[in-house]
C-alpha cells in the first residue's frame, strides 16, 4: 500500500489514496499499526481519502488508537493539497466531505509559488453555554471563574464543533499546562469534558498558545483550538479579528470574519515522505 | 532520497543506501530530521550503508540527537539483510564494517523461508572490572552489592564493548526500572556511567528483561544488553549458555559459545516501509 506522510503545523497523519489503493487491513487496525512508534511511523493517525459524489473527495480520520475522528483542521488542509496534486480536485478550491460535513479549502501559494498553504472555512463558533456544552450561567461564557487544583482561573468557552475553554495567561511556555490541563478537562462545568487552551496575546495581531486536547493530552497544534483562542480573544477585547497564532508545532493565521461570522484558518502543509507500507513484523 | 525504515526487536532506524543514494544534508543533521516525531518518522536514528573494501558494506549509525554511535546489534542485523537484498553481499554470510570493527552476520530463514533473521557474532564479553569499567574489587564483578535510592541491589558487571550492570529481580515488568535505572546509571562505581539491566530467569533457557540505556533511558531492546544478561545469568549459575531472551520490543536468542568464548545473538528484522524522503517543511 502506497502512502504519503504529511503534517500541518506538526499534526501528522499517514494519508492513503483510497481512489487507487486498497487498504491491507481494516482502517481501525491500520491506523494503530502505521502510527505505532518504533514498529510503525509514529504518527497522530491515518487519513483515508476516497471518491465522493458531493465533493472532490471524502476524508475519514482515524486516531492512533484506532478510534474515528470527526474533523481535523490541520488534516483537511493536507487532504486538500493531496486531492489537488493527484488531480482529483481540479481548481484551487477543494471540497472535502468529512464526518462533520462538507469543508471547502482554498489552496494558496507559498513563497515558492507552490499551492502548499490552505485556508479552511471552520464555520461559526457556538457561544451559547448549553450548546458547547458548559454548565455556566448566562448567554455567553466569557471570563468565567473556574476552580481546580486549589486555584481559580478565568475561562472563555467556545465550541468549534468540539468544546474549548480558553484561559489567558502571562507566559504559556512557563505555564503548568500538563498539570492544570487534565484537571480542567474533567472539570464539573464540562459534561462532555473539554479541550483547554492557555494563551497570551502578545500584540493586537499576535497570540501564543498551548493546548491540552481532550483525550490526547498536550499536542503540537490543534486547529479548532486555535480558532477558539482567537474568538475568545476578540470576545475579551484583547485582539483584532485576524491574528497570527503561534503554537508549539507551527504558525497559523486565524480570521473571524465580521461579514459572515465564520472563522477561517490558514496554514501550511508539509510532505514528510511518500512510501510503500510493508509492515512485515 | 530513498530510504528503508526497519526495526529489529523494536529498535528502529532509517536506512539509506549510500551505494546509490546521496544524502541531502550532513548525516548528523539528517538523523535529527528523519527521527523527529511528528515532523519526521520518529525513529531511533539513521544508518547509512556505503561501500567498503574490507567488507560487504560499511555501516555508520547516528542517534536521533545526531551523535554517532559505535555499533548496534539490532541495527547490524537489519543492515546485513539490506546488503543481501540489494545484492551488495553475495552469500548468506554478510560482513559489515562498523565503528567498533568488522562484524559477520549469518542470515537465517524465517518460517516463510525468507532470509530475515540474522545471527551476529558479538565477540567476547569483558569481565575484568577495570576494563568494563566498574570500580569494584576482585577479578570479576559477580553479585556485587551496590546501594542507590536507599536500597541495596546485587549487580553482575559485563562489558560487551559498552558497560552493563545486570540485576536479577522477581518481576521485571513490575520493577521500578525508570526510577532506579537512572540512579545506578550514574552510580559512583561506574566512572563512564553504565547500562542497567533488570532480568528474571524464568526457566533454564528463558529470561525476561528490561533495559535502562545509558543516555537514552528505557528502550524496547538493546542487543549488547541482552548479551550481557545471558553472560551474567551463566556467571551466577542461573541459566544454560543458550536462552530465549524476552525484551519489551521482541525476542532474541542469545548463545555464549563455550568453544570460542564469543556471544552470538540471533534475532528478527522487519521492514516497516520503503520511501522517498521529502521533508519539505
Amino acid at each position: 500500500m502506497k502512502f504519503t506522510k504529511m503534517h500541518g503545523a506538526g499534526n501528522d497523519y499517514i494519508y492513503v489514496d483510497g481512489f487507487r489503493e486498497r487498504l491491507p487491513m481494516p482502517a481501525e487496525q491500520l491506523a494503530i499499526a502505521v502510527s505505532r512508534p518504533h514498529f510503525g511511523l509514529g504518527s497522530d493517525g491515518l487519513i483515508v481519502l476516497t471518491p465522493c459524489a458531493e465533493a472532490d473527495g471524502r476524508m475519514r480520520i482515524y486516531n492512533n488508537d484506532g478510534s474515528e475522528a470527526m474533523m481535523c483542521g490541520n488534516g483537511v488542509r493536507c487532504a486538500a493539497r493531496l486531492l489537488h496534486e493527484w488531480g482529483d480536485a481540479k481548481g484551487d478550491e477543494v471540497r472535502v466531505m468529512t464526518n462533520a460535513g462538507l469543508r471547502t479549502i482554498k489552496l494558496l501559494p507559498d513563497a515558492r509559488g507552490r499551492l502548499t498553504r490552505g485556508r479552511v472555512d471552520m464555520g461559526k463558533p457556538v457561544l451559547r453555554p448549553a450548546d458547547i456544552p458548559a454548565a455556566v450561567p448566562g448567554e455567553r461564557a466569557v471570563g468565567v471563574p473556574l476552580t481546580a487544583g486549589g486555584q481559580t482561573l478565568r475561562f472563555t468557552c467556545v465550541s468549534m464543533g468540539n468544546p474549548h475553554a480558553v484561559c489567558f495567561v502571562e507566559d504559556p511556555d512557563q505555564f503548568p499546562v500538563t498539570e492544570l490541563g487534565p484537571l480542567y478537562e474533567r472539570h464539573a462545568a464540562f459534561p462532555n469534558r473539554c479541550n483547554i487552551e492557555f494563551a497570551h496575546v502578545s500584540g493586537p495581531e499576535e497570540i501564543h498558545m498551548r493546548v491540552w486536547e481532550r483525550g490526547s493530552g498536550e499536542t503540537l497544534a490543534c486547529g479548532t483550538g486555535a480558532c477558539a483562542v482567537l474568538v475568545a480573544a476578540v470576545l475579551n477585547g484583547l485582539s483584532e479579528r485576524a491574528v497570527d497564532m503561534y503554537l508549539p508545532g507551527g504558525q497559523l493565521h486565524i480570521l473571524w470574519d465580521e461579514a459572515d461570522g465564520h472563522v477561517y484558518m490558514t496554514g501550511p502543509t508539509s510532505i514528510t515522505c511518500t512510501g510503500e507500507w510493508l509492515g512485515d513484523e
